[in-house]
Order: structure tokens, then sequence, then C-alpha cells
């Protein structure tokens, strides 16, 4: 069972460094302690359980860490910043690991690039070796790339020439459509092995700027000084510490404070359910500042977040989750106000990201979502995101007409999804109106309303409502999860596509479908055969 | 080995009538006519063949009628309008035939709303009986549909519930990013095997109006008379015959007028040359309706466009293309000037479309493309682009300085890829100065120049250009063949997504990963149980 939890005291892999403004977050891999035993993570290549802690790592920056302003991203071995992703380990996992293992890496890399568009945090990698693959792939998702200039350092995506497989973290998309390197350029660097070094990888525009060894210390301090001298986050701390979460588990439920998953296995569903909050929000930003971690909507968030990576990295099969949520809508709606009045706040600004972070997880995992929304439910502004990230929501129309949801202006846009469009927009796309229409009617709105304004899928009334989400759930649990991962993947993300999609969307679809193919992963395989005697044997047949 | 070529007279699944602007493109699939006798076509399903006839059908309306305004695409058998992609056909093909099947399928739908938006052609889907699948996204790729309201008729995506895979040809994404379905009823559609008919179909927004049996012969005529009352195309004809290609067929070389494409079959490579123009362009717009198909940039591309869907449908194991052009640059260019000095012309205006419809066809071609620009050569303007296309460009740096390329408005905007940028802009993404750079430089460039403006990838001087360009091909045709497909994927269309390149990248994508699945083409697979005895039996494991 993986866990995503971890804390920099017991970090094996990463050492983060706070001095004033800048943070230095070395890679310095421990050969050793990887998450299984079947490998040995050689040159600072890494698995799940090095990036789980790298996550964490600029997730503590973010909260506990205010004061800091740029992030020096680098590695404490000697001629090495990163091998990648180590590839006996991928070579070892099931289809499913590497999808997941891929999909992880590049919700970190995106939290980086998170970080610095929206939280003042810029990030400087410092490659002081050689970087190839995801290595590589960890420097284009930050800010500036500088290389040592010794005759030897290169980067490089040797995965499709060496492995038969694509750079799975980003690295094709971020190439071209965020460094912009020329396509042409784009297609031999992705094909040599050896990658590219000193000043044509400068005029390629593969890295930034080269910087010779014995300089190397001194560049990368300047830089990162000027890129916090940039920041517009606070002076001086404090932040907020993030204390464990530390959920109960029994054999079929997660249970944490706010959220709890609770597994029907033999029917491969979940139920998640999240509680409202049960006290109004603090005063001030002070007041939230002093309640730390322990504030409702990060609470929330948080335990969310690791609900949805346990469930995708440990329970393959469950394929349809039913999300609840208990409370009251104004007890929600009263801390979206608060998050609204304080936004500014360097606090409440990580705080929202955050929930905007998860919201994409969710929009990301490949299970689908039903919403259930039931009288006593809390289905109001943010946390009415998650009815609108489902595939289907499914409102009963009671006949007092008390069952009812509610907006706020959380929804209008602190929350976009990666398309850069909100929940709302995408579902109503190029249809301004129903939105208006939506926000136009005011307070709580019950099932017979929700219904009309398209807000909710279907509202059964009570006489249909048991008969009809059973049916609905065991007829989706049913289906091919491979057709039913696709169709999710194509329908939920109407609308442009960004950056972020285009890595998800088109690369990772890509990375898939290779990760299936025998020539990748046969045993005549590039994957298969690396490091092992002989040549891979290949299929020539292009489709 | 398929051929691509057919004519109206020929048509065994299509009925093609004009009755003054409005044309009835008119299903009525011959069962024992499909490509292979292992399957029959019934209830009009479609394979290759079909497709091939609809292809060559909307492309003669285009050239052959320009007194056709509106299109009635409608079936000829009782209640039935058509069931989709044969099952059977799919079940019996390889991986690479789905996926080149479904890429051709997605084109010739893509060149009706090319033709819609673009020359003045509108399109009226009219469903007369069920309407599943392929069927469905065929009528998705109409600018307007209306189906028949008896009781009984709907469309229907059943591919994800009943086969386990998507549908293929844009459905997805058609009905959330084009007709803008809500993507919650989206999902309820694309899962409901039944599909969804009357008032509902139109509530949902997956038909514009339904019709009564009774009346829907005359709703159909009106609304077709009506779309062509907007049209911009000519009052009356003559058109253009799109006489046969008649290519000279050899063991290893396929020998048209201006193009020929070779096989080195051992190597895994071709080499494709385009001949440019032998005489100077027609004087005036009647006199290229004179010459007719003869027209040099017509009859190029066309042999080009043959040639394309020859390589995808019998070569599978060509991976790498070698493209070359001769003849002058002002030879090139003078049709370039004639073509825009044109442009306002019916069929000039076609002729571009068709030239850029070629180049996409380039571009989504899963295969690797060089060009070698030599001395002798004719790389300029609209030829250019095939350079442009290519993953990678060679020019031959002469002693001389004699080799050249040139650039023409051709390359500033009437052939756009798929993105919706010039070859040029998704070059130089983010950079037009670069761009305007290319064209100030004016004249032909020779190779130095071309290198320093970035407009070919490598210019290798003549000492080592042998062995350069050698060691490339030999490099490239050694490499996994699904990774460069991916990698190629992801590095040509850097830039914007648009509702093709989404049809293309994210469905297409995921569609070839379901495609590798055992839960849908394994022995037990949805595929593969479809009609036989027993239910599929999955893998329950979501990724």
């Amino acid at each position: 069972m993986v866990t995503f939890e971890t804390s920099p005291d017991r970090y094996r892999h990463w050492k983060l460094t706070v001095d004033g403004p800048v943070a230095t977050l070395a890679m310095d891999v421990r050969e050793d302690a990887g998450l299984s035993s079947d490998y040995a993570l050689k040159l600072n290549s890494y698995d799940l359980g090095v990036d789980i802690e790298l996550a964490d790592a600029i997730q503590r920056i973010r909260f506990e860490h205010p004061e800091v302003h740029a992030v020096v991203v680098t590695s404490l071995k000697e001629r090495i910043f990163c091998a990648g992703a180590n590839i006996m380990m991928l070579r070892g996992s099931s289809h499913g690991a590497k999808v997941n293992f891929c999909k992880f890496t590049n919700e970190t890399r995106l939290a980086i690039e998170d970080a610095s568009a929206n939280s003042g945090l810029k990030f400087l990698a410092a490659l002081n070796g050689i970087c190839a693959g995801g290595g590589y792939e960890l420097a284009l998702a930050c800010d500036e790339i500088v290389l040592v200039d010794d005759g030897n350092s290169a980067v490089s995506l040797p995965e499709a020439p060496l492995l038969g497989v694509l750079p799975g973290t980003g690295g094709l998309t971020r190439v071209v459509d965020k460094r912009h390197v020329r396509r042409d350029l784009a297609d031999c660097f992705s094909t040599l092995v050896e990658g590219i070094k000193g000043k044509r990888a400068v005029e390629w525009g593969l890295v930034d700027r080269v910087s010779p060894t014995s300089q190397f210390k001194k560049a990368v301090a300047e830089r990162a000084a000027e890129l916090a001298a940039v920041s517009d986050r606070p002076a001086a701390g404090p932040g907020i510490a993030l204390t464990p979460l530390n959920p109960t588990m029994t054999a079929d439920e997660i249970r944490y404070s706010t959220v709890s998953i609770a597994f029907q296995r033999a029917k491969r569903t979940a139920d998640l359910t999240i509680h409202g909050p049960s006290a109004p929000p603090p005063a001030s930003a002070d007041e939230i500042l002093q309640a730390g971690d322990a504030f409702w909507p990060l609470r929330a968030f948080r335990e969310l977040d690791d609900a949805l990576l346990r469930l995708r990295g440990n329970e393959p099969e469950i394929g349809t989750i039913v999300i609840r949520t208990t409370g009251a809508l104004e007890s929600v709606l009263a801390y979206d106000r608060e998050l609204l009045e304080h936004q500014s706040h360097w606090l409440v600004r990580e705080i929202v990201h955050f929930m905007k972070r998860t919201l994409k997880r969710v929009d990301l995992t490949a299970r689908t979502f039903f919403a259930f929304i039931e009288p006593g439910s809390a289905f109001a502004g943010s946390l009415f995101e998650l009815a609108l990230a489902a595939d289907r929501s499914y409102m009963l129309h009671d006949d007092g007409e008390e069952n009812a949801i509610a907006l706020s202006p959380m929804n209008a846009g602190p929350l976009p999804m990666s398309n850069g469009l909100t929940r709302l927009q995408t579902r109503f796309l190029g249809d301004a109106g129903k939105i208006d229409a939506a926000f136009a009617h005011g307070g709580p709105i019950n099932a017979g309303d929700a219904e009309e304004l398209g807000l909710v899928t279907v509202a059964p009334d009570e006489i249909d409502w048991d008969d009809e989400v059973r049916l609905a759930v065991e007829a989706r649990a049913a289906f091919s999860p491979d057709a039913m991962t696709g169709l999710e993947a194509n329908l939920r993300f109407a609308g442009p596509e960004t950056m972020e999609t285009k890595i998800f969307g088109r690369l990772t679809a890509w990375q898939n479908w290779i990760f299936q193919r025998p020539n990748a992963v046969g045993d005549k395989g590039a994957l298969k055969a690396y490091g092992e005697q002989g040549r891979p044997e290949f299929d020539w047949k292009r489709t």
C-alpha cells in the first residue's frame, strides 16, 4: 500500500534548506530506499517515493515557509543532477502503476508551475551534472534552467531512442509549448541519447544559460536572489504547519476528520463523503493563520486530496465513486465568503489554490464520479464544485422541496479546471447566459430549479430515487473500465486546451498507448531489453 | 491492397443525385460488397470501402458541381440511417488497420466541415431511421441534423457500453465541443445503448429538430433549400472533372505524372518526390477552369494525396519518408501568385483548400518525414510547406551557394495546419519576429541564410552531406515505430488545440490505447464478445 504523506524529517531522497528568501531543494536519492527492493535508485533516478517527497516539499514551502520567494532545485550528487525515472522500476511496474506514476509526477510538475504562476514562488533548476529524461522534465517545470558547462553535462530526453517510450512527464509538450524550442530541433533533441550540452543547449532554447563549473554556484545564487526579489510573498513568516492527517484505516474504509471513503469492493464502488464545517469561520485573516491546518477548507481539501491519491494508488478496481456531502449550505457559504474576503492574504491565497489543485485531481482521476445530492447535504459554493466535477449528479426531488444546492462566487473563477475555464463555463460551453441565469436565481436552489437551470443531471422524485441511483451505479460499474476512462477523458475537458490539458490529454494518452505496445513492454520490447543482453526487436509496422 | 480512387459510376454504397442547388447523398450499403468477404455490411454499416466512396462524393461535389449549395446526407434503407462502422470488420482488423480506418473516416468528416466552413456548402443530415455510432458521428459532422420522429428512431453512441471502445470518429468531441451538449448529459447519452429519440434528443442538443414521418421529406427539402440559399457558390456550373490519376505501379514504386514514391522496403524507407510545374501557369481563371485537373497544383496535390493514402494503407512498415522536390523555384512561385490572384474564384478556392487538406494529411500521417533540399529542388512557397511539415529538413550548403528555397504568401495563411496556425507560426511559436525576418529576406534564400533564419533544421556542407543524411535516415528507421508515432504526434502540434486537433490528439490517442487493451480486443474483450455467446469478461482495474 502506498501512502502519500511525508515530512522533511522523514525525507530519504531530498534535502530542503531555507536560507532567507531562497530555499534549496537538493536531490540526493538513496539507492537502497526505493519503494520496492527490486531496483536500486542509482544516479539520482527516482520512483514514486522520491516524487512523493518532492510534492510534499513544494507544498510545505508554500504553506510553512511564506518567507521563501525562490527555490533552487539541484542535486547533492557530484556531476549528476538526475537520471530520470528509474528504468528497472518502470520495467517491473504494471500498466496501471506506470500510468499512475506518470500522472502523479505530472501533477507535481504542474504544482511547481502553479506556485510560480500564482504564488510568487520562482523556481530555478540548477543542473550541476547530467540531466536525463525525467530529470530534464523536472527542470522544464522550473521557471529557469542553468546548466553547468563542464564539457560533459548535458540535458537529454533519451526515452524514445533508448527505451521506446515517451518522456512521460510533459517533456515533449513543454519543450515546444513552454520553451518554444523549434519543433524540428525538438525532434533532433528528443531522439539524441547523449543529449545537448553547452552553448548549443542555450541556442536551441533547452536551457536559459550555462555556467562554467568554477562560477556555477555563484551564478545560481545570484540568479536565485534576483528571482526572489520580484516575489509578492511576505518578507517573513510564520507559516503554518501541515500536520499529519492521521486517518483511521479499516479494511473497507479510510476515515479522516472531515472526509471518509468507504469501499464496496465486491461492487467495485466507493462512497466518498465530505463533511461541511461544523463551526463558523474565524473572524479575520490572523485567526485563519492561527487556525492553521485546522481551518476547515484546508483540512477538508487536504483530506480529500489524500483520499484521492490513496484511491488511485491502492484501489485500482474501484471504478465508480459516489460523492456526498453533509452539513449546512450556509456554513459552507460562510467559509467561501471568508476565503474571498481575505484572498489577498498569502495563506488564504495558498488555500484557494490548493482547493483548486485538489479539484483538478478529481477531474484527472480515471474513475467515474457520481454526485448524490440528498437532504442534509452541503453542495454549496466550493463544495458544489465536486458535483460539477462529477460525471453526473443526481439530486433528490423531495416532496417538501427542501433539498437544495447553492452557488457562490467560488463557482465563478477562483477554482478553474486545467482547461482554464470554470466548471460552470465548461458545463455551459458557449452559453454564458445559462451561467448568468444560475447566479441570478440567488439563494438556495431546490431540485426542480436546479434541474431546470441545468445545474444537476437528473432529479428523480422520492418514488424513483432509490431505484434510479442504484441502477445508475450498477450499470456504470459493469462497463469496460478502459472505455469509461477514455470516455471521461474526452467528455470532461470540453472547450479550450492548455499546456496542462495537452500534457494529460495528448501526451499522456499517447504514452499510455505506448505503455501497452509490445515494442515497449513485450519480451523483446525496448523497455524490457534495456540493460539486458541484446537489442530490442521491433514489430516495424507504423499505424 | 487498398486503393482510394473511385467515381460515382462505380459507387456500390452511395447514390449521389443533384437537383439544382441541392445534392442528395444517400447511403445504401450493399451487404455483400465490403472490402473483405469476412463480414456482411448489414443495416447500412460501413467499412473503409464505403467511406472511400463518401470521401470521393464530397470531393466531387466540391469540384464537379459548383452549382450545388447544400447536401442532404440520408439513406435509402427503410427506417435505417446508418448503424455505424461494421463491428465484424473492426473485430477482424489488425490494430494498425483499425487506427488507419478511424483516421481516414475522421479526415472525411473534417472535409465535410471544411466544405461548410470554407466553400459555402452546407450539409443537412436527414436521419430517416436508426442512427447509431459512426452513423451519428457522420450526422455530427453535418451543419444540421433532423431526425424522423416515428417513436422508434434514435441517435446513439453505443460503442462504450456495447463494445468497450470509444466512438472513433470524433463523436465524443463533437457532442460537447461542437454541439455543446452538456458534459453530464453527454455522459448519459454515450453510455445508453438504445440512444435518445424524439423531443429529448432536441432538448439535449443531440439533433436540431425532429419531424414526424409524414412531414419528414418535406421538412428536409425545405431546410435544405434554406441552407442552399445562403451559399456563395456559383449559381451554375460547369465544374471540372476529376479524372483518374492512373499511376504506374511497379513492385517498388508508384509513379504519377508529377509525384512518385519509391519504397526501399529492406530499409523501411521511401523516397517521395514532387515535380514542380514544367509550364507557366494559365493566364486567367477561365484558363484554369479549362485546364481542369491538369492544372499543376491540383494535379500535384491530388497525386500527393493519393500517394499518402496508399502509403498509410498498404505500406505499414515504411516508417521514414524522404521528401524531395524538383523543378524551378520561380515556376512554383508563379503558380502561387496565380492561386492568390484568383483566390476568390470558386475553383481556385477549392484547389487551395484541397492543397491545405493534403498538407494536413502529411501532418497527420504517422510516419517520419525528412525533407532533403538539394540543388535542382523546388521548395518554394506552397511546396516549401512540405519541408515545414517534415519532422526535419536537411539543406545542402553547397560551395556555390546556389541551392535555395523561397517563401511566398502561401506560407503566410492560406494553408493552415489543423491547429489553426500556419506551419511557420507553429515553427516559430510565440516569436512572430522570426517569421517577419524570414519574409523580409526576400528572394531565394540560400542554405546559410535558411539555417540562420531557422527555416531548415541543418545545412551540412558538401563534404558532410552524404554521410549526415544517410545516418539520419538509418538512425530514424531503427527507432521504435510506436515511440516515433507518439513523439511526432506531440512535437508536430505545438501551440493551440482546436476541435480538429482534439479529435486526432486526445480522442484518437485514447481510442488507440483502448484498441490495444484486452478489455476490448482480448479473447474475452467486449469487441470480441459482441454477437457471440456470453458476455465480455473484464479486467476491472482502472488506471
